[in-house]
C-alpha cells in the first residue's frame, strides 16, 4: 500500500492470527480462554508429563533443579462440553501434502480408539498448508486400517476433515464443527 | 499370634494397604491403572502443572534445569466413565475432626462448580481418621454455602459422604460408589 509521500506503511489486521507467529497451540489456548469466559465449554490443555529428578527449596518455595519430559500416554486437550467428554490432540506439520504419522504416538491412538470405545468426543486437529481441519477419531482410525502408511495424505485430510475457518473471537472455533458432527440431532 | 516354640511372626495381610507407606495418590493410580487394564474407565491424573523456567540439551533429549511448580486450576483426576465427564480432587487430612478447606485452592472450588454446572460428575475423595471418603460436588458446595468455617466437619463427612472401602483388587473401587450415586437409575 502507498501513502502519500511514498511512505510505506504496514498495517496489521487484527483478524489475522495466520503471521502473527502465534502458534496452533496459543491458538486453542485463546479459544479455549474463549469458550470457558462465555461459559460455552471446559477444555484445558493437559501439562506437558514430567518426571521431576531432583528439587530443593528456595524463598519462593519448591524449585525443580533438574526434570525431563515424558511421552504423553493421553491426547494434548480434554474437558467437558455440553455434557459430554471432549478430548484432542492438536499438531502442525510443514509437510504440503501429508501430515506424517509419527506425529502421534502408539500409546495415543491406543487412547484415541478407547475413548470413542468408551463414547468419548474424539478428534484430531491437524494444521497442514497453513489450513486448520478437524479429523474425526473415527475418520483417523478408519484409515489408519485401511492404509498401511507412514502418514495421512492431505487428500484425504481435505475430503474427510472439516475446515475449522479463523475468525476473531474464538480464533478457532472448533466446537461449532463439533456441534454439526456430534450434536445434529439436538440442534 | 504366637508359634510353637514361642517364635513371634510377623504376618503380611495383602489386603491392607493402610499400613504400607502406599499413600492415596499412589492407591488410586493403582485403582486407576486397574480401571484401564480391565477397560472399566479412563480416568487419569493429571500432571503437576510447571512453569519451565530453563532447559539444556543432552544425549538423552531435552533436559529441564529449572522449573517451578504452578497452582492447579482444575481437579487432580479425570476421565470418561460410562460415557460420562468425571473430575475429582483427592487429599488426606491429619487431622480428626475436621477437613481443612485450605487444602482446595479457590480455582479448584469455581472449577467444580463449573463441572456441575456443565452435567459433569465431579466429586472430592478425602482421608480423614485412616477412612476414606467419597463428597459429591453438591455435598460439597452446599456445605461452602451454608457454612462460613474454614473447614469441612468430620460429623458432616460421615454423615453425607459415602465410604470408600478399601479392597484387593482395585485398592479403593470408587466407581462403585459413582455407580450408585450417578448411575441409579440405570442400574
Amino acid at each position: 500500500m502507498n501513502y502519500p509521500n511514498n511512505i510505506k506503511k504496514t498495517i496489521k489486521n487484527p483478524l489475522s492470527h495466520k503471521n502473527r507467529g502465534m502458534d496452533l497451540e496459543d491458538e486453542l489456548n485463546l479459544t479455549n480462554e474463549y469458550y470457558l469466559e462465555t461459559n460455552k465449554a471446559l477444555i484445558y490443555k493437559k501439562p506437558t508429563p514430567i518426571g521431576v529428578a531432583k528439587v530443593s527449596y528456595s524463598k519462593e518455595g519448591k524449585v525443580i533443579d533438574r526434570a525431563f519430559f515424558k511421552e504423553p500416554s493421553t491426547l494434548d486437550y480434554n474437558g467437558l462440553y455440553r455434557g459430554k467428554y471432549i478430548e484432542f490432540e492438536a499438531k502442525v506439520t510443514e509437510l504440503k501434502t501429508s501430515f506424517p504419522l509419527a506425529n502421534i504416538h502408539a500409546h495415543q491412538i491406543h487412547h484415541l480408539k478407547k475413548v470413542i470405545e468408551h463414547q468419548g468426543i474424539t478428534f484430531l486437529i491437524i494444521k497442514i498448508n497453513g489450513l486448520v481441519y478437524l479429523l474425526t477419531g473415527d475418520h483417523f482410525v478408519d484409515y489408519l486400517e485401511k492404509n498401511n502408511r507412514k502418514s495421512i495424505q492431505y487428500d484425504y485430510i481435505k475430503e474427510k476433515g472439516y475446515l475449522i475457518p479463523y475468525g476473531f473471537r474464538p480464533i478457532l472455533d472448533y466446537l461449532k464443527i463439533v456441534d454439526n458432527i456430534y450434536f445434529k440431532e439436538e440442534a
